[in-house]
């Protein structure tokens, strides 16, 4: 190795930020950005010194030959000129500055690890108003805690001595193959976090074989998304309009649409639900999406998107509006949010072909029920139903263990909503990233319980414990007459 | 726009406060009081440089001109007159001092967007004692925090595709219609918040068209607060004094006073509680109620209002007592303050108009029951009760679905009396808006489970199964006979 | 009023303590000492101000005059005399300084408003090695959180309108009147935290009427207790020593004191507990105690007072040795540390006359059952046993509330030790405080539950269901016979 | 005392290590290195003036003489040469500088006592990697932290008054006597935290009398860790490697060597689990172990050596294998990692001589199910495997109760595996001083239960009623059939 220039001070002092950092260590002049992530005492020590002398803090920590041994000679950028020395370059550095470069810098997609990672990296990166629309959820936030929670407290039954050296994650959703019993949940506005939104989501499914949901609040239009992944499976997630001839437009569309395998109507949120940090901040009111009416604005109630972007829903869809959407397409019609049995039987006497038992996320009604609680209310009112139709669930999800315990319990398969935007953050890569991860925590999870597929999960492998006596009985409750009764003779 | 003055630093630098709010940016004065409240950034930053050349910090963050596109013409004062520049001008701004002037500063009302935030803002802006005295509860406030918690473990069972177009929340109390199920339950001494104190609440109350709880300790005379709102609904919370002839001339004050539909005899309070952050801050000992014999002072127990201003209050009252109140009025006649079935049941066999379930706001006997587990008690051991009488809780209230979760297991309504005090912090428009955020909670919620009216509501609609166990069964208890016999044969 | 002198600033700064303390406002020299709690702002601020000039921070929170309102004239100590200001005297007060004074300094007593306070002044004002031997417990704290969270875990069933003008609260115990059904629990060494230690709580539990336990390893002998309080109700708690005749002749001094009215054998320590925050901090090895053979000293395992002073105690003992103490004495005898109904039985069988539930305030077995579970336990299986002899219970009591709980249930009357030992604190007076303020908390709870005397208390005004699970069955575990079993055919 | 020298200040700044340690005092020199751990202050203010004039710090608290009656007079090295005093030396002490030192800096071992101090003192000595790799578990760390949490909610019912003068905690495992019903679990490459790893283990185990378990990824070889412990009892843990011919190779060198009393195949680690605190720090690619083919390596995946040392486990490994095992070893073989009833019933009809109940620490699978739930379910399902096979417990087990609560339902004996690595960090030393912690703690549990040898030990001993519920049923569940029917009709 061996010098190639002589650098001046001012020269070296252009390279100081993440993506181009050089540092000077015994009059060497290095370049450190490619091992900024490697140094196994982290990078935020060397931002410190980027475009600087590091020659004392180095040696403080480090024998004197350890870089010569960690970064290849190419590195070597040259020597420092010294008769470039000037009190500004004498300066310590600025102790707080490099904590303001990364604080908008999101870290190398490759290490995070997990979804948890994806949403933490969003909070810190996205805009305030994003982080605000996507994390938020309904008032006091029992639902979208608790929908974790009640996963976490499923303790799993793993058998052993079981051959696993293969492991196949594929099954069918409405009839199609999907390498996963995982699906991207429809979510609103993908753009807000990426240029690409749903395009790269659309693209990521596609390379990855699962199916993407798309919202009816979606920031492209089913076209767009068409072209941006050509083969990729779809569902589309459908708010009845107010004014009817609309949804029945955009019904249409999706009929010919051949990407598109089915509808998924949302019952779940008649009324926007009340999301508190979303209102709590200024929404920017050029915002608007290409298939529905909605527009943001900031009115005496605050920012809400999620509110605002509702104002088009008809909260006047009833069981007997799904025959009119049946009129309008050949496909599959599933509905989006059931969160009682009653209901499930209801879309199940009704001929439905699926249903997703979801609470949006816990963005709607606070203290509506866990999905994975009505998933066993299901088996203790109606376990038939497992028979007639496919059982989906969302809201919670974050683990490989999570889809598996769901899928014991007789869902078909799941879907991921929140955290699949937080890994559009980094464009179609972090959603692939991140199915990557969910299918690696799925199949360590498979075998390390014992199975290679998913005909051999059931509820044999899961203990419910500590949660069954949350499950509800029969909605005839004893006191229900009673109460309505008494009410009405003292009116 | 042009400049239409040449300002000085010193008439600059006298506009530095949250209501009169200068800033200067590349030497033009801009007045940005009304823009506070809507910078994306906050509005520490600005107040901050309150009369003060803010240009630094702005171009740090901004790109030249953007002030000019956000604020609108008028609101450029002037120019700074440079001549006027000196070294007091030129310090940089004390970091600590817009934090000073912010604490005692109320938000702005439509910035509270819950019943929490009213009480946030009431914790850092009314006086030590006012917050300790409302805010306190008993001992080691395990009931106050069990009100809140044993609602947020009641599940609801929300039902899907239901037209929620229009949604009615009206109910009737006393026989008496009322806009929601929702009243102001009776609390001590508004005035120590708000000048208005009760009478900010009455007019409020009037114009929304709910009842108004008015205490025995209130601030304000049954006269007066008539005098503010005339055809606001009242009922009155009567302390029955050891002097009975001061509470039957109440008596007859409130059966000549055609606003008020009710007397609520509080029975929960036999000997007061002991609040100890209300003990710890000392009182105002020219304190005085208009309607009972209360002055506050601060003995060796500590400075307690709670404890203080109950001292007429008869430990001696009994169930025959409330023959007596009849006597003294034609109205109707209810308990606050019932915490068991027994009781209850005892009311209803003495042919009262209704009960109060309530433990004070946990403010009098902690690990007394939260109201909800005795309204849950009542079902279990005398469901003929909700035939009999109208059944009120309180205690633990903060959110629509609280209010909907009672009215689903049989009350009438609901009350809430903490929250109310910290919105006359904000005088009536304070106590508007927070009637105004329940009843959109309510409908919000009511919707969202898939009901449109009052009467649709029923057990059926939640789930108790977290904290069913912790009903209590009939106070026959197996145990009762032994030990009172064991004990009887030793001594 | 007149100055009375003309006073220099040496002369003024000589008062500067929190028991001495002269401030400077407007020229006029003020003693604060006495005002100093009373401020409603607080010691501290006055305290930074002591023998100095406060004129500027008292304007900027005062009107002018309000301190001639405030103190009483003869509170003017002079006038400063101006010529003596010097640049000492300019000086800004030093910041950190009034907390050092007062870190050491123990809050005027009648500021201690619940048992809480007394541990919280205890634990910034006794000695470290004091702090640990008194608050420490065993292992992982376990049995000492859960002796508390298990009484806040019961729900009391109040009842209303009963006449509650009087109420009583005396009891007997040992057939003994006493005036509040709680006692002093037997705890060692008082005299680490005040010098008249149990001297201290004997002259207080004789002017309050209670009964003190007094302990094997107390500070002091029975001879000097009885000298201190010649009429107090006492009763001696005896570890038996491995060395019989020891314990043998202790027993012959009771039986010859007249103020002893029972003995209570320790069984719960067999072997000394890790009491982990004891070992950590090295003892004094000069400490003793005057009716044990015990020395503390520091070796391998740490400097664990609970554990060396324990050294003597003989882990052989059975049930066969309180034959031999009953050999020894006329008085009654009665177990401290019964930890299951099955030792209760054993104990009733023995005929003995009473036990005392207790798992030493948690301080020996971590995961011990807390003492209101064994209670609980002696009513499923052996509820017999409340008519044959007393039952006392410690461990946990915090509370008026609990103390009712506990007798609800059917305890006799409970026991308080390390409260007492921080009250010991203030001495005499301290102890008398902490009673008084438990028995106006019991009175309080006895009022608001609706009863008026202790008979009245049953099983039927307390809601156990939160804890009920929680009670173990006969330990006749059908698991029990198999493992045993099992073990030895194995073996 | 007389000084034996005149030291200079540069003499006395020599000694100023935790090893060796001066201070000056009124300018005498004292050698305080064996005081440091003393003195009741700590030892952090001391050496914050090693090497230096202590005079004025230890003025503010000392009285004059303190430091000649604490110290022995040979602890005085001589007297300050006051000419030598310069600048240099009155420097005030580096504020920053003692904690620095300390950080690394390992505590004496005698001032570690309990399981958990090991932990703490690991977590900030030993390496980043080191501590990752011991420490971390799956994902979540949900089945890590139950693991400990299930045993806390586990109580005692312990007797009183039995005769524990003598307590014998012998027990037999797989045949052999053993001191402790304890084992050290196997546990990968001792070695990163100290260079003699498993040999110190090994010696500690032949001086205690205790099993340890050898892991197949040990740093060093079976014959290296007989020749360092040649009486040692050992067992070896298999992994059984894709090459069936490396690990029969393995058990033949098991089975030649006298001190390997039993085989351990690991049944609970099919796939590696995801510990991400492990993968998130880069691991030294230089590290092999010499009992298996692994090698660290840093791949797209992260560093963790977890998953990579794991590469040559076989997943396909099934109960046919447990016969081929056989074949190759005349000595006792048991599965370690059985996770439910149904596992351990089949390895009980196999005729296995042992079952380990083990999660593998949590570090495998998360919710998986805590070990002690496990042990229940045995209870519950097969109550007669006791009779037919030892049953080991491990995961979660810190304290001494711990031992006795598994013992009590049937554990022949447990296993630490992590805390026994931590102690390695003190070498044989620290594993010595850990095995002693848990032997006094052991005995000391026993003792106040009220037993004296491990005989008497049974399930009516524990109370379990706070975790039963969380104990499952049979695997059959009742669900299980209709789900699968149900997938399979639907596809």
């Amino acid at each position: 190795m061996s010098p190639k220039n002589i650098l001046s001070t001012e020269q070296i002092s252009q390279h100081r930020s993440p993506d181009d950092c050089w540092i000077v260590v015994d009059n060497q002049v290095w370049d450190v950005t490619d091992f900024l992530e490697e140094h196994p005492g982290g990078s935020t020590i060397i931002l410190k010194y980027a475009g600087r002398d590091a020659t004392k803090a180095y040696s403080e920590v480090h024998a004197p030959n350890v870089i010569r041994t960690e970064l290849r000679p190419e590195r070597n950028m040259g020597a420092l000129d010294q008769s470039t020395i000037d009190n500004e370059w004498l300066k310590p550095p600025p102790s707080a500055s490099p904590k303001v470069v990364l604080q908008h810098d999101k870290p190398p997609l490759h290490t995070l690890i997990n979804s948890h990672d994806f949403e933490t990296v969003a909070s810190s990166t996205a805009s305030k108003k994003t982080w605000a629309f996507y994390s938020s959820a309904s008032t006091d936030l029992i639902t979208r805690n608790a929908n974790k929670s009640c996963f976490d407290r499923i303790w799993l039954r793993p058998r052993v001595l079981r051959n696993v050296r293969s492991v196949d994650t594929r099954t069918k959703l409405l009839g199609v193959d999907t390498s996963l019993p995982l699906f991207v949940s429809p979510a609103a506005m993908a753009k807000l976090i990426h240029s690409d939104g749903e395009l790269a989501i659309a693209r990521a499914c596609e390379s990855k074989g699962i199916f993407q949901g798309v919202s009816n609040n979606s920031s492209f239009t089913l076209e767009e998304i068409r072209g941006a992944a050509p083969s990729a499976d779809l569902f589309f997630q459908l708010y009845v309009n107010r004014d009817r001839e609309k949804s029945a437009s955009l019904l249409h569309q999706c009929s010919a649409n051949p990407n598109i395998k089915g509808i998924f109507v949302t019952v779940d949120a008649a009324w926007p639900g009340k999301r508190e940090a979303d209102e709590r901040v200024k929404a920017d009111e050029d915002l608007t999406v290409p298939m529905a009416p909605s527009k943001a604005k900031n009115d005496k109630k605050g920012g809400g998107l999620g509110r605002v972007m509702a104002g088009f829903i008809d909260p006047g869809l009833t069981w007997e509006d799904l025959a009119w959407v049946r009129q309008h397409t050949h496909l599959p019609v599933c509905l989006k949010g059931v969160m009682s049995a009653d209901d499930a039987i209801l879309a199940m006497e009704a001929g439905l072909d699926g249903i997703l038992l979801s609470n949006h996320g816990g963005r709607n009604l606070d203290t509506s029920p866990p999905s994975i609680i009505t998933l066993l209310e299901l088996h203790k009112r109606c376990p038939e139903i497992f028979d007639r139709m496919e059982i989906y669930v969302d809201s919670g999800i974050r683990r490989g263990t999570d889809i598996l315990k769901a899928i014991c319990l007789g869902a078909t398969a799941v879907g991921m909503g929140r955290s699949m935007l937080f890994a559009v953050n980094y464009g179609q890569e972090g959603v692939e990233h991140l199915i990557d991860i969910m299918k690696d925590e799925l199949e360590t999870a498979m075998r390390n319980i014992g199975i290679t597929n998913l005909d051999e999960a059931g509820p044999h492998l899961v203990n419910t414990a500590d949660i069954d006596h949350l499950v509800p009985n029969s909605a005839s409750h004893p006191y229900a007459r009673k109460v309505a009764k008494g009410r009405r003779s003292r009116l």
